[in-house]
């Protein structure tokens, strides 16, 4: 072709930068490695034999509709399971506050579209879920960060900042943050909804790992606290499977209209044969009794994390406690280089993520983000000595 | 909230109209109404049993990869068989050429927003896909239309435009066009191809109905002609079922690369477990026996529609005869509203959707879209005397 990548290609397609993680998550794959890298679910939990009863079921009772062509704001009764689940949470929800996404990816990707123009300022926690950053960047946005230690976002630098400049959204992953797995405190949730309220900005609430709380008490939602400018997104990603794609958008009726119409053009609908199927499996399933499961196992793989980390690691690490969710944040001594942890990691067959890429501007010093939902305790254990084996040779170095 | 619609969403969420059809769509599905209004394929044509065990035999065999997440490009069985598929058509397509996607209206809307800045000029055929014109909307682009005839698009006129206006992305659906359901012939073809490269203008070859071919000989496919310019849509949602949301993206490995990064930050990847399904389906299903079994049975409902059109329609109406896909495009006599026919016959029972939403700039005349496809032959007869009867209604007001 003649033209070059900067004349055919738009600007807010150039603003995305192929991600490192994922040439990293290529790496992970080799069958000799031990990937404390990705953030996937275990597979092995998935209730497989109840979704495919689910797909036979829908597929024979009534596979000309479950095959169609559906409409955008998704399947009804799946909407209703959403919304009575949202209920428990002290979540009100209705069939005109909920929309079906693909995946919760979707939602960010949604809510950054029809919110964000070019130089608009949407401030997120720092560090941040990458692909949430990358959603940004394609709508051409500013990205500011405010600061967060183990009780998660720094509410007070929130309110700093938008006392100085003004911003259109404000994202942020309030329980098992990824990376860190840290939880926003109750007492900050309802600082942030005031400060919300104060400059009128609209709080995204990203919640892909919430229903995974394998100890204390759950703070409430953010959408719990505050009806009309939270926008919350959920997902079945975590605790059925991740590829079903399905996810949903809860916001104010305004919103979601908005949400919809953008929807429409983007790809029609999420799968109808998908929503139908989830739907027919959760008429049935005992599905907080799978989420018990679920908390159970992940609370065994994160505390044999945990007590690894204990064992070997050098001193100078330190890392966060996650009561649920997926990660477990390390950072490694000062002056360790994380690239040669990394590297050094990679040849003794364990994969990691360096945690520079979850940064806005410049990292204040060098970590590691560790899943532990993807392995057996055996290979949790095994990992972690030989990352511990791989920092000690990097300090060295 | 506080804030109102304008401070709240982005100029290119604004830009979004809810869509008319949407509306009539909404009408049309009332139980005693006839609709002819719709797009959709028929439901009982779906291969649901061979849907359905394609899912049994991946949830069996290998339910924790049918069910985790997956690559962004897609599944790469499913890939190959999409390649080979191509490959009897004509066209060289690869791994690295492809990118699965959410039905093809995800395909437009990823290459509108990789290719298209706001104010970028896109040009479409006169009338046009409604759904793709909203995606170029959403883009902030300017859609500058060229004309059609019964051959297609008027391919001198594009020459003349972009000899005077810098034009992004040609788009066009070449067979069985929506919503006129006619075919751009081999000539003009090779004439656009010509146009693109004397330009260098990317085209963007949306394709859903090529395969549903019932009569006559197929055109070569605009990416059999020239690798590199063109972009190219497939989709199952006309062949097996719209309920999958599986489509694909082929085209120039550099344009692949950009959409699949653009992809990512977007949904992450279209839903790995339909994904599985369908390469599991594809491989013991007799794909060509189902086409043209859809090929028959579109043909008769086709020529019924066209029958009815002949034995109950007044003078001074036109209408134009597809060689394949879903749709009839009726010019109504000169200085009858469409609007007018379309109320009287809603009343009458029976929907059909007014084609001045399909233009681009003032329509040239009044014209409706008739679906063949979801009716039974019964239903068409009467669907389209009961129109004949509006229109005689509606000339004598």
């Amino acid at each position: 072709m003649n033209t070059s990548a900067e004349t055919m290609f738009s600007k807010r397609s150039m603003a995305l930068k192929p991600s490192a993680v994922r040439e990293i998550l290529k790496a992970a794959e080799r069958p000799d490695v031990i990937s404390l890298a990705g953030g996937l679910p275990a597979p092995e939990l998935f209730p497989a034999e109840a979704i495919s009863q689910a797909y036979i079921k829908v597929l024979n009772d009534k596979p000309g509709a479950a095959l169609q062509y559906g409409i955008t704001e998704g399947f009804g009764p799946l909407r209703e399971w959403i919304i009575a689940r949202m209920k428990k949470f002290g979540i009100k929800s209705g069939l005109d506050r909920l929309l079906i996404s693909n995946g919760s990816q979707q939602g960010i990707d949604l809510v950054g579209r029809a919110i964000l123009n070019p130089g608009d300022v949407v401030v997120t926690e720092n560090p941040a879920y990458l692909a949430a950053l990358q959603s940004f960047a394609s709508c051409e946005a500013e990205v500011v960060a405010v600061g967060s230690d183990d009780n998660g976002m720094l509410v007070d630098e929130l309110d700093e900042l938008l006392a100085r400049k003004r911003a259109k959204l404000i994202y942020l992953c309030p329980n098992f943050q990824n990376p860190k797995g840290t939880t926003l405190i109750a007492e900050r949730r309802q600082l942030l909804i005031d400060i919300a309220r104060k400059y009128s900005v609209p709080i995204l609430e990203d919640d892909p790992y919430g229903e995974l709380r394998f100890r204390g008490e759950a703070p409430k939602a953010l959408a719990a606290l505050e009806d009309e400018l939270v926008i919350r997104l959920g997902t079945f990603s975590k605790t059925l499977a991740p590829g079903l794609r399905i996810g949903w958008i809860h916001g104010a009726p305004s919103i979601i209209r908005r949400l919809a119409i953008l929807k429409q053009s983007t790809d029609l609908h999420t799968a109808t044969l998908a929503q139908w199927a989830a739907a027919a499996l959760l008429e049935t399933f005992d599905f907080d009794k799978h989420i018990a499961m679920l908390q159970v196992d992940y609370l065994r793989r994160c505390d044999a994390m945990l007590t690894a980390l204990d064992r070997h690691m050098p001193a100078g690490c330190k890392w966060t406690k996650p009561d649920g969710g997926l990660f477990v944040w390390l950072q490694l001594p000062e002056g360790v280089s994380e690239k040669k942890v990394f590297d050094s990691a990679l040849r003794r067959g364990v994969a990691v993520v360096p945690g520079s890429g979850f940064f806005v501007g410049k990292p204040p010093g060098s970590f590691l983000r560790l899943n532990y939902s993807n392995q057996t305790i055996e290979s949790i254990n095994s990992g972690v000595e030989r990352l511990a084996e791989a920092m000690k040779t990097a300090q060295r170095e």
